[in-house]
């Protein structure tokens, strides 16, 4: 019979992921992680398996909050043009609430990807989920008048989710937010085909927890 | 005196840049870069200094590739939208001529930024470099009457360059061309405001030679 562990679990993970963000999968050796979970070598490969189970656990809890939180952003009604706006402007504001460090997935496709094989089919995962709920909330958006007829929904949506990346890319060489926010804007302006800023809908939610383990 | 060099040194660093793009920088050793550019290791240090010399020569010469396409391929006539399509087209399929890796540029600005400093002056003089080539052409499109009123050439230009990161990032999870192809595509029928396709400008140009170092 196992013995009972004496750690939180969840917490542990927590702060895997910001080992694993912060440093990256290879950079982060075995020794590294034993002095930031706090927790011997043997507890950690008993509770997790090796390195790399251990960063797949890490980023499927990391996933598995933005999927939540896609899962139910969108699922309201108002201006779906300016909730999606939302949605993204939280999104990057829970990531850099974290520390300069970008975003844990798209480090992670950007060092691991092609070759583990593991990590592509999370990521592709999460990709597709997000794909498929920007493309409803942009049907929306064209069922409502809200959308460029430069452009259809699903167009809109591969085209948000692949900009989102870049701005995660971009965060690490230039962190100041208006530039984020700057892109958002443009992007949603040209999506709207207007220039007139989207009205924020979401003064009422506050930025997302990211699982910051103080 | 230092003794002759036997071997060429350009040809020794594409096959780093091939090297290094590949694997990532922390996951190739130094025995990885003895196997594949064929020297001692005592001739990579006395000709490149360590391995961190070597990643930043390798990395620079693939930028200066990049930022010399991006000095002289908008310096013509012809439709502004049409000839910045075509370029990054280009750059994007260079790329991908060179294998599944990505953009070695945008592997290494998510491995290594922001603590590695060297690396992050590399990636933002570049990424300037692009915004203001960028911002030039689509001044011209907004002088000609080709780009939407929906934005300006600067914000236009930061959004194209962000949105091109992100492609980077999504060929790793889907190396369908036709993906990118539709992003970009999507991409300048918002800038120009409508849906009809820009007509290709740069038949006569053939991918960029990103340095295959077969």
């Amino acid at each position: 019979m196992a013995r009972p562990r004496t750690f939180d679990e969840e917490a542990i993970l927590d702060r895997a992921i910001l080992l694993f963000w912060r440093k990256g999968y290879e950079a982060t050796a075995m020794s590294d992680l034993v002095g930031e979970l706090g927790l011997g070598r043997s507890s950690i490969y008993a509770a997790f398996g090796d390195k790399h189970q251990l960063f797949v656990r890490a980023l499927t809890r990391y996933l598995d909050r933005q999927d939540a939180l896609l899962a139910t952003a969108l699922d309201a009604d108002g201006p779906a043009l300016g909730q999606l706006r939302d949605l993204l402007g939280r999104l990057l504001a829970a990531d850099a609430a974290c520390g300069p460090a970008g975003c844990f997935s798209v480090n992670s496709i950007a060092e691991l990807l092609p070759h583990d094989g593991e990590v592509a089919r999370l990521a592709q995962r999460s990709l597709s989920l997000a794909e498929e709920a920007f493309t409803r909330q942009l049907e929306r958006a064209a069922r409502d008048g809200e959308l460029s007829e430069a452009i259809t929904p699903h167009s809109g949506a591969q085209l948000l989710l692949t900009l989102v990346q870049g701005v995660q890319i971009i965060r690490k060489t230039d962190p100041d937010p208006a530039r984020a926010t700057a892109c958002l804007d443009s992007a949603f302006a040209l999506l709207a085909g207007k220039a007139t800023p989207l009205e924020p809908v979401g003064a009422d939610l506050g930025p997302l927890d990211a699982g910051r383990a103080g």
